[in-house]
């Protein structure tokens, strides 16, 4: 397994243990606020700790739109989503394992952070409230990656601002959908919930995957690029 | 349409759709604080996704500062205006359309996120004390961001510090005014909601810009600015 | 006034303005939690917005940890002071004019984010206990802020390192003294709010002003300091 | 005493002092996501005080994957861990001695922040799972820690990297045990707690340590580490 593949995969299980670790085992004791905090953290921890490796996308909606700009190549894309989605399920796996030491934890009940919609799940918005939230919010996130890592954009702040971005987003959206922006973090507790979160499951692919798409192409397109980065500058 | 008014657009419409967003879908469960957090980490996405572009000023009266403190041309403040006006009636729209997949919400009960003051909105604060504070807190904002962008700040640091500043900002006055400091995010709303937040919408024209206005003018003349920052430095 | 006079008074301004604004115009809303953040982020404000002007140190107790160890010279040190404390009088006095537009607010029976101990204050803590705290954090605050700006310490990350660091110190201890680590900001709400706001004051001058003297000669004299750093160096 | 001895007795004196504090002193009052974030900017303030002269490691664990993966020496080793429970220990004492200044706090009935597991410890969850807690979350610690300190990385942001991602555990697992992820930070309140707290005292110590010694030999053999990153690399 190549140190990128190593680098994705640990990166993402990082972003299903805060992210979905917080809201599993620490819910509802530190509220959407802190499951947005976990989230976003995630992403700060991955990227300082395995950016030099592989850039830290750990989320196929994101490497789409590097693919898309001209950003990754065919190959790295494949091996990277490969290795986001065996990160997630493995690291719901271990938030499955830790919660099932609680006394009155049990998967039916509780869910394993899931997204979802429609009613039964958070504020019970619509199908169309949570694909319109998830497009959109994918597209500006990835819009927002692709520009903090254009090779013009300053040096090393890119980890922060880009994991405080998605902190932004779980703000608005966890009643919504819980918020995904990303396949990879929809099929790793899907795969333990089960039930809804199976059925469901579509949408939290389709969307952020359409999101991604057009922001790479309008990236690399030179739409939303800096006139002075290099097309295929890559940090 | 230039890549400098596209960046404005989004930019606004990342700080609408978080911001706004956060208040309207998610301020019950996420309170004040949450909703602070959500206009500041905005700043934070849009300035290093967009910073390199056209400087993510995302705010008229921070735009007036510019062109105050001789660092931005009438002809690009007026792009600006344009673009970050627009930018944030779209991120309101959008807004209102993932609000209104959920069952028992109305723009007639839960508005979309406007500014106000007097009674029945928040803190039912006078009309001065609304006043004096978005005044007072524009010339803070302008000034911080014209200090964070001159030519000898550190590089890199502004997308972050002024973020956090809007933060701090939104920790004093969600309560009094919603925190406007900004004529684009309070008209975005306004729109939408009508009623009283059109009627006292000028209040977040004329105050913030009042306040933008005078910071421009204080680092113009090199009272609020480095000595040893290049007059028109611009970054 | 200098240019480094009208920094120290605008900065410690801003540092009031949130800090004590958030207390009394938000601090039933976002908590202890929601204060603690608007604290430090107004240095995260400040530190960007003028510390190529003055260092922003906006705290007579870390000017006299400057002048200790050397890194301030008397003549500015008075200057400091001075505007230090007229930014946080003014600062009071504004958030004063606010909250004066709240119908149920009266100084009496709200206060006005003083500093305080002892039954009837926060927690009931006693005048040790927050002697303690007061000199404790103050000397760890001082001794960061030091560190942080030394000649070898990375460019750039003072604001936010030292910003952060406050945060942490009210996360710890606004519910035994309300948090000073800094007489001007304790001067500021006490003229105003009177009582044993001004009679405990006498605490939240020696026990910050202690904590910060003695940060400042333990890194004039090398042991806190980093055995590379220039002892002058000043950033 | 050598500055590095220092450095860490006082880092892991504000590890302490900022994190368990806040547990004992405003836990009630700012909950859980505070006490997180207490914790996470405590490395914040001891990376930039102290960063350039021991690289403020502040955790056995840390210690031993920094010696594991050949960054650090084993005379290093040892003197660090010396220091760093040292440090623990006067840090749990001061807060001790502010937390006695309280008419209704008793360490029988309120504690000291101490770590834990089982019936009558926060969630109540079993000792298997505080220990696949604590040794995934130590191992994603110090694997995030070695990377964002090898010589590739970006500089400067270590600090905040490390910082965050502490928080973004805690975010996890403080109704799990309380969250260790550094024997020294579990030592401190213990001895002063006894019961319990010491009797549980050694998974907090084999956990952690178990998961740090992974996380270096898995960085010293390269498979972690940047392809590009000198293997002893240190900053």
């Amino acid at each position: 397994m190549s140190s990128k593949a190593i680098a994705e995969f640990i990166g993402t299980f990082i972003l299903v243990f805060f992210g979905v670790g917080s809201a599993v085992l620490m819910g509802d004791l530190i509220g959407f606020q802190g499951i947005a905090f976990a989230f976003g953290l995630s992403i700060v921890a991955a990227a300082y700790g395995f950016g030099v490796i592989s850039g830290a996308q750990l989320n196929p909606a994101v490497s789409l739109g590097f693919l898309a700009s001209g950003r990754l190549t065919m190959g790295d894309f494949v091996t990277y989503c490969i290795a986001q989605i065996l990160g997630a399920i493995a690291g719901a796996a271990v938030i499955y394992v830790i919660a099932s030491g609680k006394a009155d934890y049990s998967i039916a009940a509780n869910g394993l952070g899931q997204n979802g919609f429609g009613e039964g799940y958070n504020g019970g918005y619509t199908m169309m409230s949570a694909f319109v939230f998830e497009f959109v919010a994918t597209f500006l996130f990835v819009t927002v990656i692709l520009g903090a890592t254009q090779s013009d954009a300053p040096v090393g702040f890119g980890g922060l601002a880009i994991g405080l971005t998605l902190t932004g987003i779980h703000l608005v959206g966890i009643d919504v959908t819980g918020v995904s922006v990303n396949p990879a973090r929809s099929i790793g507790p899907a795969i333990f919930a089960g039930g809804a979160a199976l059925s469901q499951l579509w949408l939290f692919l389709l969307a952020p995957l359409a999101g991604g798409l057009l922001a790479g192409m309008l990236h690399g397109a030179g739409i939303t690029r800096s006139p002075h980065a290099q097309p295929k500058g890559f940090r």
